[in-house]
């Protein structure tokens, strides 16, 4: 069953495209328009909020939430995507933990270019200490480019002196600006969402003329990842920024960080957010969950309002 | 806490030790010792049987087992180890899985070396097939030596074109005769447990001049995983044989294979069987039975008894 669903994923995936480059509104509507398709639990609740001066979206499961809380940054490539858009991951992650998640609506290139993103998710992350956010009972969680951000975001805080969460789950990370991983040439044609074009597209309005030779672009890379909480990192094995995950892996490794590296095959790009299609989706969130359960600490005062 | 007592059991396995190689009687009763000093949970029950014409363990719930189950093979280098010294490790999967386990006691070198060991265990689960399991509802699991038992039964049964198991699962696992993983410079004196020379004196008893270089004694070097059930691997950053471990999960990625390499800083060889005074032993086994929980498809008839 479960191969059968894992090609029909990447078939529908597939469906040819116009060719060429797409403009940033087409990129940031048709994104809306693939990830509304995406099932949401019906037992969250959801409210805006701020965070850090910037727009938030506050994901509490309906019932007994527990104490702990998820610091979730959607994917898009920087450039497109919205707390809504990553509604279906982060609500899932909420259904299955009983944490309260605050997934921040961050602002995107080409209009803020690097280090815009990771400035706000920053003030995000200040902004939950300084309203008494226990960091132990707080985990980073992201998809995509918002994968690469939960990283980032971590490295930042260590780099500005303040207390580290304790935890980083990102799902399909993107974590090398320079894009020189093996996967960029061994899974180009096979990767089902991503071509090299289409990620220097986006990549491009991002940088901005930015030198992607900075850990901060290219943790995968550059980063030294001493003192990091516990990473897990799920990605599919035909992606292109496969070798993104496994370089940062390698690294966490060397550092002396723990870390779980949890590949499945034939799946795309945040194939987690075919929850309800794809037996491998719900399964990676369950894993996912187990991992976040695990290192939010229990047992402390819940998360400040 | 954890933290401390990760340095708890890194000390006390690093105790002062008798210089030089130890007789296989000594070997053996040192471990049988070591071994039985870890936690059993009560919720298990045991008995004796035989499976493949040796001797094995059952190890069930004693309530309400689920239906599926594991076929563990113990560690102990090849030469020392059995059922009974590795009933921590299987009991405690048990627990956490309601699932029954069969716990072979293979031949062991110098008694009886290389391929004694896999042919035993390939007999084992040919008996499980011929007595009517459905091997979508078995998975392979061991620990160190054991481990590598179950990758490498796991290459044998496929090659002798038998159905597979649904999941193998290796704590630690040895997969490398050849030695040649780069941790096992980098490593060698931050390894509490083990040295190259420890492994060299055993792995020659297990080789007894079989030449290292074939896939069912090295598979982290030379196994072509085409076809394999979903693989966790958990292993520490302190051990010898950490890349035994992560060039297996390269392997695995590169031949298709849904693989988690799950790596945890700063705990000895096969620290799961520290359950109890260990948090991050309990976290491992959890992780390890809802990874079991997930591969062991269950609505199927039980296993035939």
């Amino acid at each position: 069953m479960s191969r059968e669903q894992r090609a029909q994923v990447d078939a529908m995936l597939r469906q040819p495209r116009r060719a060429g480059p797409r403009s940033v509104e087409e990129l940031r509507a048709g994104f809306r328009a693939l990830m509304a398709g995406m099932s949401v639990p019906d037992t969250i609740r959801t409210s805006p909020t701020t965070l850090g001066g910037r727009p938030a979206l506050r994901v509490e499961p309906e019932h007994e939430p527990r104490a702990g809380a998820i610091l979730y940054f959607h994917g898009g490539g920087f450039v497109f995507g919205s707390p809504e858009t990553a509604l279906s991951l982060t609500g899932h992650l909420v259904a299955r933990t009983g944490l309260t998640a605050h997934s921040v609506d961050y602002r995107l290139a080409p209009e803020h270019p690097f280090p815009a993103a990771i400035e706000d998710t920053l003030r995000a992350y200040r902004d939950l200490l300084d309203r008494g956010t226990d960091p132990s009972a707080l985990a980073f969680a992201g998809d995509s480019a918002g994968g690469g951000l939960a990283v980032t975001t971590c490295l930042a805080a260590r780099d500005a002196g303040l207390p580290l969460p304790a935890a980083v789950l990102a799902f399909s990370p993107g974590l090398d600006a320079t894009r020189t991983g093996e996967s960029m040439e061994t899974k180009e044609g096979i990767d089902p969402v991503f071509t090299r074009a289409a990620l220097e597209h986006t990549g491009a309005m991002y940088l901005a003329g930015a030198d992607p030779r900075q850990p901060l672009l290219s943790p995968a890379v550059l980063a030294d990842l001493t003192g990091f909480p516990p990473l897990l990192i799920q990605v599919g094995s035909n992606e292109i920024l496969l070798d993104d995950a496994t370089r940062l892996a390698a690294r966490a490794r060397a550092a002396g960080v723990d870390v779980i590296l949890d590949v499945t095959a034939d799946v795309p790009h945040v194939f987690q957010a075919f929850a309800g299609r794809l037996d491998e989706a719900d399964e990676a969130l369950d894993r996912a969950a187990l991992f976040l359960t695990q290192r939010v600490r229990t047992g402390r005062p819940a998360l400040a309002q």
